[in-house]
């Protein structure tokens, strides 16, 4: 006689990374919808306030899904949301070390660190599988809000040398941090560095070197979006 | 012969008060999203800004209709814009005047100046009529922000006297700031005194006086509200 089937219940354990993966879409919904409203509310006028505001609410809506998600394979609801907080409070540090100067910095510090983590998040969806692959990629779908940025930048950038020069030296220093705080949580979540292929030794921490793949990947679609802008990365 | 009948836009051509009172509501709907949004940036734990962020990405979905609406009846776009903006401004020292010194005194702002506001509002709404009034009304449909702050702030103020007393306190002098917001709008705003039921000789500034039906309703419903919460308006 054949063994008996499984339990339904495995199929919704947790593989390795999925959970953090997860949270940290999570906690970066939230983050996203923190930065953009404060960015409407420093609007100077009123269109960009409303796109801005509807863009922050938008990109909050797939929360539902990875919660519900999370709940269905997290360890427990407690453990699951120490995570999200505990990665949004690393998100957190990207906006609290780059203070915009004016909107125009305002608007490149968040087309930056949209951007990163984005194509951060987007390396690690790769690495799931199945429903959890599906909501991470509902989660990452774009609002709209790197072509709105494109199409808000563009113009003054193309028309104001001086500027162009001041936010193409912005744009490195804030993508610094950036690829800074992903070089950290990959460093302190190995097994979110293993969703996007690189293991270590499972002893010693993550050495750059070794993360260098990922993190070159990031550098590399960084460098292609500021020349959307038309800056030099 | 009878008289040809109106062309179809007379349908659309606005009543007094029927743009600034929408104009109103569209800018009272900016301004609780940032603050709601602002106050989520600002939870102590995940929870509270999860629903504090869902809440106002909920709040701002009937800007959708009530800027249809302005469209179809508008005088034009640039000046419903312009006036929106102004609203905003003046909403905004709300904000700006009050600021809270910890966690619990943020809620109790939220609170009561979204409570004073709504009422503003439902008050106007109620001298629309058609499709601006059915707009009003969904824009006022809640979010349940209000119960939830009750049921947040309630067992912390029951527990804790000292609290209470300071909250007590810190909700007069917040009350304070939007009724004169209220009173300021009106006086400023003839147009809308007269949707709730107050008209002056129209040459002199309406005086707090005349304004004393409209404001004693705000400041009864106020009272009414701080006693959900256990305190003494």
């Amino acid at each position: 006689m054949s063994q008996p089937p499984e339990p339904d219940v495995a199929a919704d354990r947790a593989e390795p990374g999925e959970v953090p993966a997860l949270a940290l879409i999570a906690a970066g919904t939230l983050a996203s919808f923190a930065r953009l409203a404060d960015d409407a509310a420093h609007s100077p006028e009123l269109r960009t306030r409303i796109v801005l505001s509807r863009m922050a609410a938008a990109d909050l809506a797939p929360l539902d899904r990875v919660e519900q998600r999370l709940a269905e394979i997290g360890p427990d609801a407690e453990a699951v949301d120490d995570e999200i907080w505990e990665f949004r409070e690393v998100l957190a540090e990207y906006d609290q070390r780059t203070t915009p100067r004016d909107w125009w910095e305002r608007l490149v510090r968040t087309y930056v660190g949209y951007g990163v983590v984005s194509d951060l998040e987007v390396t690690l969806a790769g690495g799931l599988v199945g429903e959890s692959e599906a909501v991470a990629q509902e989660a990452l779908g774009s609002v709209g809000l790197t072509d709105y940025l494109v199409a808000t930048l563009r113009p003054v950038i193309d028309s104001d040398p001086q500027l162009a020069a001041r936010l193409a030296l912005w744009g490195r220093r804030v993508v610094g941090e950036a690829i800074g705080i992903a070089s950290r949580l990959l460093q302190a979540h190995p097994e979110l560095a293993a969703l996007a292929g690189i293991t270590g030794d499972g002893v010693a921490r993550l050495t750059p070197d070794q993360l260098a793949p990922v993190l070159n990947h990031l550098t590399a679609e960084h460098s292609r979006r500021m020349g959307r802008l038309g800056l030099t990365a």
